[in-house]
């Protein structure tokens, strides 16, 4: 049903692990990128007790976290090796409990443009191997064109705006 | 010029403190809570690599999770001392890099209601004792009455639906 | 792939019925009801001048508001003969002009709840009988339990908050 | 409290009204602008019937519309005498029923921008010569730069992403 889309750069999937990987955040919340394909993107957390809001549950900026990196590099698989992405907005729906030992979030290209492009995100809590759906994310992304990604904290693009 | 909330609970500050506590995820971000009125929450968070995205700024995800939190507990000062809260959702414009040593979410409530409850966030970095505007949130959040917020993993309200 | 709803009210699709005639500004617009299924709701708007926006297309308002009544009228679908039901909030994304004769909006319910539903809606524009998604919706409800859609503008019921 | 703006085009204002003029939404609405400064813009609209939702309130898409291009002009006020505006995305909370017989929009940006401009909206209802805050709006626009807002159905800017 979705949509298939077409990378512009061959090499989309390294470009988006590279990336992930110098996300320190990612990287200290102990997520997983387990899915990169043209427009689509799957990312994995492991419930520990510092991830936890106020009743033990997966905190919402959290699962918002996973679920912005997730549409970020779901929009990243179709831009061109040169660009940059930056978020330019999200709106996230806590629909249940992230209670469980495992979070997931699925985000797909609702719409690839040339400055911007929109994302859908589901988050799924899994416990004893059932998930749930406990959180869905609108967000709104902008290509930095011709700004790769492989710049330090000081070489580094200006605001989305 | 923001209307003056009465607070129904006068212990509030001290239930929005112990709540806090029990936020692991804020705890593992280093936040801090730094202002508690009625009405009104400030949650401060000193940059770390590990809390940043691909080039080297406060990710959104860290930035989102401040500014939900400090919104929840805005909204939790108003509510009852058996109460507890919940996000329904939020909405996160990311109007600058969050470039700096200290991001700062400021939180108010823009209308209280017995059920909902919607909140207004104002996210700075702050580089070289500059603030900079970064991020606007806008959130709603839901009372669950009777239910304290005092519970483990296992003990915990259901749904915010 | 959407999940099947149990209606629990077997007269669904006549309450929803008599609820879209009682808005106004639904009948003003022009817009007619063309599909009520139990978590799916579809509402269409011929396109006329003055629905535009300054270029010409449907303006973001029109488009909000035949989006905002069809999320709202999927969630009602799932709620009981005396309930009625009240836009909490709504984000939508305008993805492509609004450029055609007629548009669509399609709305389904991603989650219902006791007293908070979400729904996903898209919006297509028709051009030449072509469809182009225009906007997506991401919408949230509440259920106002025991107070029947059947009251004029003094029996009303208060506020979603 | 709010940030002194300085226009780069001194005709902005006469530039918002003639665009203003070319929603046929708002004229069929029968919406009224009336103030138009740096960074700011308010809209009014007077309750008829044919604006009702289903209790006989301002219609949420209503409500949603003149917040809508409140914002935008809002935004386009900063913009120059070559540039168009385009909604990207706004967030509309209902936080109170519409009920009265007036209703004003107030939009302030928030953060202009050389690609995208953030703005934030106020949604009053008038009863017996009170205000009531009803909705609050965060917005995302953006700027099409060289294509100045004058061309009609057919010469008009393509898609805002």
């Amino acid at each position: 049903m979705l949509p298939a889309f077409e990378p512009r750069d061959p090499d989309y999937a390294a470009r988006v692990r590279a990336s992930f990987e110098r996300q320190g955040f990612m990287r200290s919340l102990g997520a997983e990128l387990t899915r990169v394909e043209p427009g689509v993107c799957e990312i994995r957390l492991s419930y520990r007790e510092d991830l936890s809001q106020q009743h033990g549950y997966f905190h919402a900026g959290a699962l918002g976290s996973i679920a912005d990196s997730a549409g970020g590099y779901a929009g990243y698989t179709l831009m061109g090796a040169n660009d940059s992405v930056l978020t330019v907005e999200y709106k996230l729906n806590l629909v249940a409990p992230g209670r469980g030992d495992l979070a997931i979030a699925r985000a797909r290209v609702v719409r690839p443009g040339r400055t911007l492009t929109v994302c859908q995100v589901d988050v799924f809590a899994v416990a004893d191997g059932a998930e749930t759906l406990c959180a869905v994310m609108q967000q709104t992304l902008i290509r930095l064109e011709g700004r790769p990604d492989r710049t330090g904290r000081d070489g580094s693009p200006s605001s989305a705006t």
